[in-house]
């Protein structure tokens, strides 16, 4: 399906990502500018907004407060199910981890974190295949070998990812097995429904990862829910509380035989930050210590950028030169990752370390909280006893024994060492990300960060013998380069102040991070949001610019409409979901009759009606509008194709050749509607825009249920003649509802006329053209809305919004032609 | 002002609160059942959606980026500025309690926690004067005396009033003294900033008060925000930590002279649950315990429901009896509280205390972790040398330190001893609550259940012999209490473990708030609800239940409508603004011609035009549905006065009368707009209620200020000669706007024509009739809306929505109604 070359800003129809390059000259990209990668049309809004058609309604009316507790009560064991699943994921994962690290074997399988993934469909984005089962296994099997095998990635990510698979599979698998249950209430095979439940999920995920329920909570609202409901919030709560729960529960009777006590609270923990009881000298950080930290938090961010340019450029190339290629190119890059890897960690600790006296000259060794010796995971490697080879220590332990020495061990690790190993894991982890396997990046970031924190430490305490707390230090260097890689800001300071476990440390986490930040954002976004980006999902930010209120809801909106009328034919019904992609129409009636306003001797009336006439953006004069902003837009080749005359007489180049046939085949699926009115050639802009009353939005997946069950009426006979479908009926393919495509057509009669009233959505939101940006955008992403009607002052539509209208790309690409027509 | 009798539905007419019968009845209301309290009318909704008129929209094309990042970071000072100020006014409120505890005297000045107020506010409900100054400095100075006094009050609550004024304050001071910087951007002066701003100043009082910034930001977000905004959070959150940090150094430096050192978290803080180090048998809390917990929770609600039912009868007594009576008599409440609690706690101590050995038993003291003995804080009181008086070591204490005797203090406590303090206290705490003197809940309710808790601990480790951690079950009984007192759930989990500094006891405190709260949840609400429910204030829910869904716009809107034309005389606005007290007027253009249907021999043509007729609700249509529907419903006075006949014949008895004249009333804003079109008697409904296209809706606000800066044009001129006012003149004088009486009318032309269009707001959220209550809940609720018109699908406004429509009990009253029509 090649067209797209209209000046009318038809979009979506392409199912290729390609774009011709008038449209990259309109949109204000340059052509050879092959770097930016624009959101991709072929990703679609989950459906948040609740449909109220007929048949929601007759089910509503058989609903009562005490159907609805009862509801309510299934959707809590739901969210423990899951919660006590995820936790019991995390035990794997961990248990086999560690299993399995002795036997130091590759083997990649599925890949990538699932962050990225997890964080677009909780924007609201529905991106095919990411919460299968299938998907599940790979990720949760995939991360044991990874880890294992000697990578530097974390297992965080790849659970938060489980833990979003579960929280959309247990509650469908329910629908399967207990089928008797559901039958009266299908309310939960609902995008709605199941993006509340991946919420659940990807927070038990988190709380699992790090012991961190209520930092789980904030990621999944931070990343997801577009409002602060309550009730989900605390339902969400509950299920991350299920998770640690679970998890600690049984790792503590495992680990230490000691079963219903609960020791170990999550897969990744701090250790205890305390100053040793008899020092009353000792404070973890000082009000001069902030300063270091806000520099610290600049540092941060530069790394943070750093990385993620480099990372950026690295993900660029493989997309353009490894991911086309055979899959065995992909393995043979993760083989050569974890060859490389261990041989400079084998070189490093070798030739770089330094021997170092076990004991440390102040005395006091801090104890691990779960009564694990820091000691017992030093290396000796080739030093003699007693001491121990600092480089080693952190090479070769796991990662988390080597966030625990920097932060509690101290014996001092030389400056040297610091950097080495800073150097190594800054490159090798970059690397890393991205490689197809499933890998987590928070715990390679922290080590790194760490180990820069604990520099500064060295520097400050030994250099210039100033009385600090070197752990504190480290801490604040792990947040600031964490916080400098991915950008996230009140669920981080959270996810770290629980797994700290120390309050008091609370506030130069959260200075540190948002120093951290804000020094990042100077450069480039977030890792999370440049993999993104990357993939072209047309992710909503949580806000527009001030700037972009210079728009209105009419600049930005699709102007072509596809649309059904109440009561339409067949045959028309099938021609228009076989030559479109739409994923809704509207429901229109059309207005052929001429307006006459009084106008009265009095001035008043006339002003107020002057006023009426004035204020209404009616279609055609919209499409005036934008053929004239077209044309005084400079370098646009397509500018003398919107002058009405040319346009019709003339079928001129290529160009303006497809524009054409676009435009006839927009009308040609209403063959018979109105045999009087086929339109002709000769027709004028107000003919071919005619103004039409908006009453209702309909989805495809409806009209072809429509379609496949038969609902419809003969000609000559009244509407109420046409089967009803229940709700039941109507959601039970969720999610996979079937194509126009496999529709039989011989079954069908042409003729017969569908009556999609009582199936549309009578009253979705809408907005009047001249609506400020901001408050579309508000409205969009708030209420995790698919396709925003907009609907001018008389009620007729002249446009549509969805997602891809307004994601930062797009807008900025309408603000620019917004300048220059001005 | 007497009107509302008539069968539309006209409400918010009434100044008073007083109800006809007829009124009552239709909202199916007995008469005697005096208990209900229905949310008062005379509360406002808070404006939070931005009104983009044209003077806004210039303001905004100066706008760029560059200056929008100005006024961020001047946002962002503020912020800090705010979380400052209410960490010393905490500092100023520690100090002085301290300092006055030992002179004891008691003077109530303001009154209440406040508590309720904020949490009415961020809702969204405009509250005449509760973010004052001078209700700040009566607070501030006024908790002082109460606490010091000896009464059973805590200062959390008046922490939080504190910050929230603090919050609305510091901003709009700035406005006065640096007008130099504002005056291009008068942003901070709407009701949508100053909202922001008392979030944040809110938070930073629980920070504050607790030591608990994340809690605090958590409480900002369950009360307030509507939408979970990034940006908004985060200052939230950083408001919170200043206050946190400023309370933290002033504290540590003045109590420790440690400048620089943060070891004083908040104003309360539980100290540290620790097992002694040499034991590793022991746990703080283990599986079984959880059982326990569990059935601490239930008692808990039980308890608290109960506090909460007493209290609400003594508050509606207090109403009634004490409230209308001079001041002094609340004045003598206050100290005869004063005085039987110090007669009582003197007369419990003496005979009821027990003495008991100052060293436990088990040998080890846990100890404060600010490095305080906790038994410095024992009390002898007429025991011998080495042993201490139980009882008035819990009553001879700040409430604080008495906490912490419950929670870390080994000796046991008799039972006898704490069932006593636990009534005592309780009874006294209930009499005490909602009496006139500034006061807090939480800390009294916090010592209340402590009690109970560790009532609970002695029994099963003195007579069941369990093994188990007293303090522990010490606060999990405060847990469980408070919770069943105020029912906050996720920031009050958050609150509590911020102020344990004890991550691990997260799970536990979670399961007893969630269990107390359902329990509690059986009988009433909390207690904070409560209170709201009392004043009238019409709060919104989180959610409406899924039963309203029953009802749609249409059913709940108001549908007498007082309108602006785009162009009115100054006559008419006069006249409009003067009988009416609307906060906001639609701006409309009357649809006067006749539709003419082409209707065609085409069966589809005419079903699609038949389904655009009957699909489209018209003014007259819904009003004479709304007769119908009330003279179904049995016992209303009113079912014949809407016959339209016998209506305009019969001027019968007083209601019917009533009704008439609000009709023509209605119609006499207008008195010359359409000369020739004065209302007559003889009009039938759809003269009376001809349709009206929508274009936008002007506030009331905006009109008197309109008039008094003299913007209209005369008769024979173009509008375009009308001065044009900028955004600062229109907001200068937020927030308290000139009223219409202030108006000196001979300064007016009467006959001049005000053109309000490029002051109005032109796209305001619209809803349809047909939309379920759950959408438009959500719609109004989340965007923080004042006014919702309801528009029909050809662009005729029907009606309008306002706070008062989406009220518990008008909903209600409204679903009683549907059920009894069909």
């Amino acid at each position: 399906m090649a067209c797209c070359g209209n000046c009318f800003g038809c979009r979506r129809c392409s199912e290729e990502e390609t774009r011709t390059p008038e449209e990259l000259t309109i949109l204000g990209e340059i052509r050879d500018e092959e770097e930016e990668i624009l959101p991709r049309k072929d990703y679609e809004s989950l459906d948040y907004d609740r449909c109220v058609s007929e048949p929601y309604v007759e089910l509503l009316e058989g609903m009562d407060n005490k159907k609805a507790k009862k509801y309510e009560a299934l959707r809590w064991m739901m969210v423990f199910a899951i919660g006590a699943s995820v936790g019991l994921v995390g035990l794997f994962v961990d248990f086999f981890v560690r299993f399995f690290t002795k036997l130091k074997f590759s083997l990649p399988v599925a890949a990538g974190s699932g962050i990225p993934e997890i964080k677009s469909y909780l924007n609201g984005v529905k991106i095919p295949g990411i919460v299968r089962l299938r998907t599940f296994f790979c990720k949760a099997v995939g991360v044991l070998f990874s880890v294992a095998g000697g990578l530097f990635v974390g297992k965080e990510g790849p659970m938060i990812h489980s833990g979003a698979i579960l929280g959309a599979g247990l509650p469908q698998f329910q629908s399967i097995t207990f089928k008797r249950i559901k039958f009266n209430f299908p309310f939960f095979r609902s995008d709605r429904d199941k993006r509340d439940f991946v919420s659940a999920g990807a927070a038990a995920g988190v709380a699992a990862a790090f012991g961190a329920p209520i930092g789980g909570t904030l990621f999944s609202l931070e990343e997801g829910s577009s409002f602060w409901n309550q009730a989900l919030t605390w339902k969400v709560l509950f299920c991350s509380m299920s998770a640690t729960f679970t998890l600690n529960f049984f790792r503590s009777g495992i680990n230490f035989n000691k079963w219903g006590s609960f020791q170990l609270p999550g897969l990744l923990n701090f250790g205890e930050f305390k100053c040793p009881d008899g020092d009353k000298n000792c404070h973890l950080w000082t009000a001069v210590d902030l300063a270091f930290f806000v520099l610290m938090g600049i540092v941060g961010g530069l790394l943070g950028a750093l990385f993620n340019c480099m990372n950026r450029n690295l993900a660029k190339y493989r997309m353009r030169h490894i991911h086309p290629k055979a899959k065995f190119i992909r393995v043979i890059e993760s083989l050569l990752v974890a060859m490389v890897t261990s041989v400079v960690i084998f070189a490093a600790s070798m030739f770089l370390g330094e021997c170092r006296d076990l004991y440390s000259p102040t005395g006091h060794n801090t104890t691990l909280s779960v009564g694990q010796d820091i000691n017992s995971t030093t290396r000796q490697y080739f030093c003699t006893n007693k001491t121990y080879n600092d480089m080693a220590t952190l090479f070769f332990n796991p990662q988390e024994a080597a966030i625990h020495q920097l932060f509690h061990q101290d014996g001092t690790f030389s400056p040297v060492t610091l950097s080495v190993f800073f150097l190594l894991y800054f490159l090798l982890a970059c690397w890393t990300y991205g490689v197809s396997v499933p890998s987590g990046l928070f715990v390679p970031s922290l080590l790194c960060g760490a180990a820069f924190g604990r520099l500064v430490a060295n520097i400050l305490k030994v250099k210039l013998g100033m009385d600090i707390y070197a752990g504190t230090f480290a801490l604040i260097g792990a947040a600031a380069f964490l916080g400098g890689v991915v950008r996230m800001t009140i669920s981080l300071t959270v996810i770290l102040i629980e797994s700290t476990n120390e309050i008091t440390l609370g506030l130069p986490i959260m200075i540190t991070l948002m120093v951290a930040k804000w020094t990042g954002d100077l450069f480039n976004k977030g890792i999370y949001d440049i993999h993104i980006q990357l993939r072209g999902v047309p992710l909503l930010e949580w806000e527009t610019e001030v700037e972009m209120d210079k728009l209105t809801a009419s600049d930005i909106m699709e102007p072509n409409l596809t649309y059904v009328y109440p009561h339409t034919r067949v045959q028309s019904l099938v021609s228009i979901l076989r030559t479109t992609i739409y994923h809704a129409f509207p429901v229109v009636t059309e207005n052929r009759q001429n307006e006459r306003d009084f106008m009265k001797g009095n001035i008043l009336v006339s002003n107020n009606i002057h006023f009426k006439k004035a204020s209404i953006v009616s279609r055609a004069s919209e499409q005036r509008r934008r053929c004239q902003s077209m044309k005084s837009y400079p370098s646009s080749e397509l500018r003398n194709v919107c002058d009405e005359q040319r346009a019709v007489v003339e079928p001129a180049d290529e160009g303006e050749d497809l524009l054409q046939q676009m435009l006839e085949r927009r009308h040609m699926p209403y063959p018979n509607l109105y045999p009087d009115q086929s339109p002709s050639e000769e027709w004028t802009m107000e003919e071919r825009f005619r103004p039409l009353t908006f009453h209702g939005l309909i989805l495809r997946s409806q009209l072809v249920n429509l379609l496949m069950r038969g609902v419809c009426y003969a000609e000559n006979q009244s509407s109420a003649t046409q089967p009803r479908l229940t709700y039941a009926e109507m959601t039970e393919d969720y999610p996979r509802y079937p194509d126009i495509h496999d529709l039989d057509l011989t079954q069908l009669s042409p003729r017969m006329i569908v009556d999609v009233t009582p199936y549309m959505n009578p009253c979705p939101y809408t907005v009047s053209p001249n609506t400020r940006i901001s408050q579309v955008f508000n409205l969009f992403r708030t209420m995790g809305l698919r396709h925003l009607p907009v609907v001018n002052a008389v009620g007729e539509i002249v446009g549509i919004i969805t997602r891809h209208n307004l994601t930062h790309e797009f807008l900025m690409a309408k603000l620019r032609q917004h300048y220059v027509t001005i």
